[in-house]
């Protein structure tokens, strides 16, 4: 039943359209909106043009930039040696949250996933092998989620890797820090005691 | 940490300044517009504009219309002598969707919130004096929501609606059509016995 004038009930559908947000949800940030000032429901409309227009996938890593080549790839203090390979940009967010890491990565942009019909193709994985082909990697770090999914997608790239005869490692499993024994899965669990470390 | 392109950071933000969502539902949202087509994009934008500057309130009720006067108030079959006051648009909808209700309405578009700072003189309320000051009016049904504010602003509005020597009627309490008495709480089935009715 389309009961609002068009003009809001497209402005509804669009939002609906987003990922997580349902009918009643875009409602009412279409309401919201409404009662936005002119020139900030402008600034909304603008900050959507500018970012699908001004930002693009750095040519190096693939990661989200303004620039051709990102800051991370740009940066002088990265080991340009060690190649962290994560599925989504805000993995690389991740990670740098952490500051331990000084690598560069390579944002894939998916997993492989034969249910939502996304093959390699799909997945920057030629521009990996591209650049592991072209410069001097020592290591690669499969860096995907842990799910099935992730777990596949690290599997056939680490396959595809192995003629250059670099070293491909795997983000390791385990309890997580400052968690609860007793909240543990028992997969985690298995997996934590199979890769026990000497103290 | 602006860890993003300014760009992408600036999208974020405004999706987290939207009601209800969170930062991290905010970067999902901007990254789903990123793997939107140009003109996907531009059609978000578009709909945020044309809603913002299509959408104004009806003169007569204060519903949001594209019209000067809105379809339910032109109708001729609408009961003009009757006038539902509810606090929102939404709720036009959500009576209209019960298909019985045949009069016209009139959005306050909010309520009386003196902790937000909302007085009488925020919502369409010398709007609905007016109304019915100046047209032939039997009946105010007051359908603000069943809480602390709407009840303040339903029994506010009542009182001005004295000197007018009109009917001036509030929504039933009781327990939900289809639910269990288990799971009432105290105040709806105290009022649901206050308001039997004979059989």
């Amino acid at each position: 039943m389309s009961f609002f004038p068009p003009s809001l009930e497209n402005l509804i559908d669009k939002f609906a359209s987003l990922p997580g947000i349902g009918r009643k949800s875009a409602q009412r940030l279409a309401f919201h909106i409404l009662s936005l000032t002119d020139s900030e429901a402008k600034e909304f409309a603008d900050a959507v043009i500018d970012a699908k227009s001004g930002v693009k996938c750095c040519k190096v890593c693939q990661n989200f930039t303004e620039d051709d080549i990102c800051g991370i790839c740009r940066s002088d203090r990265r080991e340009k040696g060690t190649i962290c390979v994560v599925s989504e940009p805000r993995d690389v967010l991740s990670i740098e949250r952490g500051k331990e890491y000084n690598g560069v990565y390579h944002v894939l942009h998916g997993v492989l996933s034969p249910v939502s019909h996304i093959g390699p193709d799909e997945l920057k994985i030629k521009e990996l092998l591209h650049r592991v082909a072209e410069t001097d990697v020592e290591e690669v770090i499969m860096a995907t989620n842990p799910d099935t999914e992730g777990e596949a997608t690290a599997m056939y790239i680490s396959r595809l890797l192995k003629p250059f005869n670099i070293r491909v490692t795997r983000l390791a499993y385990g309890i997580p820090v400052g968690s609860n024994l007793e909240f543990a899965d028992n997969a985690t669990l298995n997996r934590a005691i199979e890769g026990r470390t000497e103290m």
